[in-house]
């Protein structure tokens, strides 16, 4: 088995890194791979090298930008008095759906997680702080609401309040369109806690 | 949007190529791509070129292959009178993993299907008439038991019984491990039919 299924295992391997892959999907992947016409396979390797060598760091936000600065930070449309934290790039593309949101972006690239050995010095702190000037008059802590994103919220917080920087959270409650009897108590809770007048 | 999201939304595009890989997933992978670490990246690349340029058909059976006829085509331990055919190479493995069948395998490469418009001579029936030569006593059905895969079989059938080889079919009935409570009115009735003595 090993000569002939070299390659098609190597490449099951790769597909299997993506969180979430297991190893069956690695598998089927790499079979997919093999059933797609040349071209195709071949655009895919290439769009992965493309992604990876034209997209970098956002020098502000650190969102992924094909230039030196993302368009957002880029835009005089946007609101430069509030700055919204998330965890990951892909939370930047989330909230901008809402069309709710008129500010910049911050993106952390991670959560402190003392589990998974990730410290506030390995996340994009220093940069967020380092962009905390005069303008800045709010920033939404917009982490998920888990145990890492909590604990990374608080961290930040504590760091930005004595700047008297007023700090902000995403509200919890039920989400919209789900039935009450499906929801969590702790979620009920806070929901019950947040609940605003009609 | 445009500008800076374009290498990250061409890669999505490329993963959405993935059969059962819906627009979501495939952003989701574009983004793990562009987390993971660069030369992680470039190896994933590299292993979807390598696995394309240097795999290829087996002359004989048409599983993937790293030489001109695979390992398993080319063992001398292999009864060589029974031929299984399945639709694609996973199938092959998903075999040999029960350590049950001793004989060589023919990979079709697809399943006919009039509403896919798949006729049986996109399939690589002529590359199986051809091994079909005196030396061969079986030929095993091991397609899927669906309409596709039923139909597939009956009309190799069709084609091979008349040249006086043995032409079986793999047997239905209830999967190990499950419950009769579960199981469909037609599988049910298929394992009823296939009753073997205690």
């Amino acid at each position: 088995m090993q000569q002939n299924a070299d390659p098609l295992e190597n490449l099951a391997d790769q597909f299997a890194r993506f969180p979430g892959v297991g190893r069956k999907s690695a598998m089927r992947m790499a079979y997919q791979v093999m059933a797609m016409p040349n071209d195709q396979a071949m655009e895919l390797a290439k769009a992965i090298e493309c992604a990876k060598t034209q997209l970098r760091r956002c020098r502000i936000c650190q969102d992924y930008t094909g230039g030196e600065v993302c368009k957002i930070c880029a835009s005089q449309k946007r609101d430069r008095s509030v700055i919204c934290v998330v965890e990951k790039p892909r939370d930047v593309k989330s909230i901008e759906r809402t069309h709710e949101f008129n500010g910049l972006y911050h993106v952390l690239h991670g959560l402190i997680s003392p589990i998974d050995g990730v410290t506030a010095d390995q996340l994009c702190v220093k940069e967020l702080l380092a962009r905390l000037n005069d303008t800045v008059k709010e920033v939404i802590m917009a982490t998920s609401p888990t145990v890492e994103g909590e604990a990374t919220a608080m961290y930040l917080a504590k760091l930005i309040k004595p700047l008297g920087i007023k700090t902000t959270r995403l509200a919890y409650g039920l989400p919209v369109g789900s039935s009450l009897e499906f929801a969590d108590e702790t979620t009920l809770y806070r929901a019950l806690q947040g609940r605003g007048e009609l």
